[in-house]
């Protein structure tokens, strides 16, 4: 059995490192070949994993934290003992094969870039999310990664999209849309109007065309392709509003006796829809385009959303993903 | 008491003519100093006012329709006859001094352009839009006039918006953010961080920097400035989503009598979050920029949401909209 290593930075997010730790023995638990190696405050990591330690979680001890509020791309210059940054060492050393961390966004774009490296062949990074729909999921990149792009690296993303789709959420032969404000072929901004050219020459990309906001929650493509700018906008208008109503719906049953109890019927209903839209059972948000395995965990994971990050991780190293992106292009 | 006319669009939308005829009876209702003139097929409309006319509305004989899926510069262009550009001429002759439609978008705004034109002071016009939130109501342009814009058009949007929110929707002193990837300084695209330096710089606005995804449902700002691309992802997306969760939620009810019995109890609820959600009391969208008041309805509009747009339009002509936007660019 080859063994894959994957390292967990083990301070990033809102509930580390507790729930990092039990998402590591969980995964352990579940998948025998892989370790794991956490890294971040030796003393908090154990007194996490108490007695449930497993042989196959190794900590690596690190002095710094990268907090979610600092700039990307200095923090990860400068702070060279932060978890985040060793964690995307071993990646760069070959100690790990990918690494996993629910913190800072930015600081995991940038170190991916800077410290775990571009895959020659693509010239700028895209963070993918499969955001769950109505139909069926739809993996959307970029949401963050890259800014404003070229229509070349729209096409990249389009490639990109394709094989994770395929490789790691088995989908055969996606569908692939480009986000737009309409789905008419005279509809888009001029990157959007060339990248459809560039990608609809593309045979081997099964490209149907325009997307628009409203039949992005419906599932209407297994592959939705934007730049970074409007995709984080999109992902974080959708994760607002269901918060939103989330609230609005709880303040507006405490109401009343009646209400509280119309609700306690209607548990089983609302318990679905939310389940339906539950990111965590979806794993992390992949950073294709660089050397790795790179996975982006929410913010707010718990231990089976950190499961699911590495769990997305060991996927895409046993398929080889980042060889499979570079031979595609 | 001074005579205002307005020019409503009898074939535009997916209910005319009937509820586009009602709407206009009830506009005139309410509002004694307005006449309305109803560009479409005399006697289509004829039989929609059926006995309920009204002396202040008059019928304006068109023979061509734009309909929703036309190419809008082409069909403005060639189609002299239809109802939706006869009603926009009239405001450029100055028989009328505003005029409403429910149909093609792209249409109204590039006869928004072309026939009645722009104000010599703008640069490129903006659809404006209130979306209802949480806290209070948010006016968010441009949501798809201008597809991709250059920081100084966003600039303007922000003066118009800052009119518009302040003169029509009596905010006053309105907040201001641009709409972007983050709420920090470093974010957002090369845009929108010229735009943020050129909105800052203008002291009679009261400009709060960025807005993300996230808080846009909450309404955390008066006016939220954007380019139409992001704008009528934005504007779907959140229109997809609603539309999405009703249709889930019905679904779901209608598998077993406990789930209907609490659907019940919970009734008044519901009603009250769709309610929150109704674009109908907000009034249209208005194509600011341009010589005269043109209010775009929603589509799917019934007659309520056709007499609040044509309201929309009568406020705005009261308050000299157009003068008041020259004035302050």
């Amino acid at each position: 059995m080859r063994k894959i290593t994957i390292a967990v930075d083990a301070m990033g997010g809102d509930n580390a490192p507790g729930e990092i730790c039990k998402g590591a023995i969980l995964a352990c638990e579940e998948f025998e070949d892989i370790e794991i190696a956490l890294t971040g405050d030796e003393n908090k990591i154990k007194s996490c994993l108490a007695k449930k330690n497993n042989s196959r979680i190794n900590i690596i001890n690190t002095t710094e934290i990268i907090s979610m509020d600092e700039h990307p791309a200095n923090a990860i210059r400068k702070k060279k003992n932060s978890s985040l940054r060793v964690a995307m060492e071993m990646v760069r050393s070959g100690e790990a094969q990918g690494c996993v961390s629910a913190g800072n966004t930015g600081a995991i774009v940038a170190g991916g870039v800077l410290i775990v490296g571009r895959l020659p062949e693509i010239d700028r990074p895209a963070l993918g999310v499969v955001i769950p729909s109505v139909l069926k999921p739809s993996f959307m990149l970029d949401v963050g990664a890259t800014v404003r792009c070229k229509p070349e690296n729209l096409l990249q993303f389009a490639s990109m999209g394709n094989i994770y789709a395929r490789k790691i959420l088995k989908i055969e032969n996606p569908e692939i849309k480009l986000l737009s404000n309409g789905t008419e072929e005279i509809k888009g901004d001029e990157a959007t109007m060339s990248a459809r050219e560039l990608i609809e020459a593309k045979s081997n990309l099964n490209f149907k065309g325009y997307i628009e906001g409203n039949d992005v929650v419906w599932g209407k493509s297994d592959i939705i392709i934007c730049d970074g700018f409007n995709g984080n906008i999109t992902l974080k208008l959708g994760e607002g509003i269901m918060q939103c109503l989330k609230n609005l719906l709880y303040d507006e049953v405490k109401k009343s006796f009646m209400t509280k109890a119309g609700m306690l019927l209607l548990a089983p209903v609302v318990k679905r829809l939310w389940a339906r839209f539950n990111y965590e059972k979806y794993g992390g948000t992949p950073l294709l385009g660089v050397k790795g395995a790179v996975i982006k965990a929410h913010g707010r994971s718990k231990a089976p959303a950190v499961k699911s990050a590495i769990s997305a991780a060991r996927k895409f190293i046993e398929e080889n993903g980042p060889d499979l992106i570079s031979n595609e292009i």
